[in-house]
C-alpha cells in the first residue's frame, strides 16, 4: 500500500498571505487542527497546527507567514512512499497528520492519524471463522468440524483449559483476529497455534488416504 | 487488552473556571490539541480542543466553562472497556483522543490517535522470519530449507512468477507482516498461503515417517 492509497484528498490549506483570523474560523468550521501552507503552484512552504493559530490570535499576529513552521522543519512523505513510512512517523513524532506530495512537492493529500487508524483497524477487525473458512477451503477434504475439534484440543494442551467444543465454535465465530492476538499473547504464538491445529488435520488426512 | 493498557497517564487537564489565555499557554507548551475538563475531585465534566480556545480568543471569551463542550455531547471510555472500542471511536468520530474513566468518572488516562496507531502498527512491523521460525519450532523435524522451498513453489503457484529460493529466502527475511498482508492482498490470502506452505512440508513429513 502506497502513501497515496491512505491519504485524504479532501483536505484543507492555505497561503502565507492568508489572514490568521480568518483560517481561524475556516479551521474551526472545517474542524481541522493542522493545514499545509501552499504557495500558488500548491507546492509545500509549511505547516500550521491550531497552537499556532492560538499563539499568534494572543500575539496579535496577523499572517500565516508569521507563524507557520517551514518545510525543512516538517515531516512530510511523499505518493509513492510506503503507507507504512506514515504510519511510523506519526507516533514517533505524535503528529495528527502528514502531508503527502507528488515528485514537485505540490500537496496532493493528507494522511490524519484517525486515517491510519482505521486503514489498520480494518485488519484487527477480520473474524478468525474467516481464517477457518480459508484454512478448511484450503485442504480439501477437511471438515469444519474436524478443525473446530483440533482447535479445541490444542486450546486444551497450551492453557490447560477444557471447554465444549460448541462453546468453542462460538468463541471462532465471534472472535475478531485483533481480540485473537490479545487472547494469545502476540502474533507469533496466535500463528503458532494454528499452525498446530493445521498439523494435526493434514496429519489425519495424509493418515487417511495413506490407507 | 484494556483500554488503561493503551492509555497515556501522563494527560494535561483544566477546570471550567481557569482562564483561556492561560490554558491556551499550557497547551501550546505542551504541545496538547485536545484537554478533558475535570472537577475539584478529577471527574471528567467536559472536553476542549483547541479550535474551541481560538474561537474563545477571537469572540474574546474569559472562562473555560464558556467554550468546552459538555460532558454529555463527548466520547469517552472507561479503564476496563475493550482497547477496541477506543480504536472504532477514534477514527469514527475522526477524533484526536479520546479520555478514559475509572467507575467514579474519575479521568484516568487518555487515549491519542497516535497511541493507537504505534500500538497497532507494532504488530505490522513484526517480521515474516519471526512466523517461519515459529513453524520450523512447532512441526518439529521440518527444516528450514524445506520450509523455503515450500514457499517458493506456493509462491510461484500462485503468482505464476519464478524466484530464485535464495532471493526468496531474502523477501522472508526482509518483509513484515504488514508488508506481507498488503503484497498478498489481505490476511485471509496471506495465512491461506502460509497454510499451503504448512500442507507441503507436513505431508512430505508425514510421508517420511510412513516409510
Amino acid at each position: 500500500m502506497k502513501a497515496k492509497e491512505m491519504m485524504d484528498k479532501e483536505f484543507m490549506y492555505m497561503s502565507k498571505n492568508d489572514e490568521i483570523d480568518h483560517v481561524s474560523i475556516k479551521m474551526e468550521n472545517s474542524r481541522k487542527l493542522t493545514s499545509p501552507v501552499v504557495d500558488d503552484k500548491m507546492k509545500l512552504i509549511g505547516w500550521v497546527t491550531s497552537l499556532d493559530i492560538t499563539k499568534g490570535l494572543r500575539e496579535n499576529k496577523k499572517f500565516i507567514s508569521e507563524i507557520m513552521h517551514p518545510k525543512d522543519k516538517i515531516k512530510y512523505v511523499y505518493e509513492n512512499d510506503p503507507a507504512s513510512l506514515a504510519v511510523i512517523e506519526t507516533p514517533k513524532h505524535k503528529l495528527i497528520s502528514i502531508p503527502v506530495l507528488d515528485d514537485n512537492d505540490v500537496v496532493t493529500g493528507v494522511i490524519g492519524s484517525f486515517d491510519i487508524v482505521d486503514t489498520l483497524s480494518s485488519l484487527y477487525e477480520v473474524k478468525i471463522s474467516k481464517l477457518y473458512e480459508a484454512l478448511e477451503k484450503e485442504l480439501k477434504g477437511v471438515s469444519w468440524q474436524e478443525l473446530i475439534e483440533a482447535s479445541a484440543l490444542i486450546n486444551r494442551r497450551t492453557t490447560g483449559k477444557r471447554i465444549k467444543i460448541e462453546d468453542y465454535e462460538i468463541n471462532i465465530k465471534n472472535y475478531t483476529f485483533g481480540e485473537a492476538i490479545w487472547e494469545t499473547g502476540g502474533l507469533e504464538r496466535f500463528f503458532t497455534g494454528l499452525v498446530s491445529v493445521g498439523e494435526i488435520v493434514i496429519a489425519r488426512k495424509v493418515g487417511k488416504s495413506k490407507k
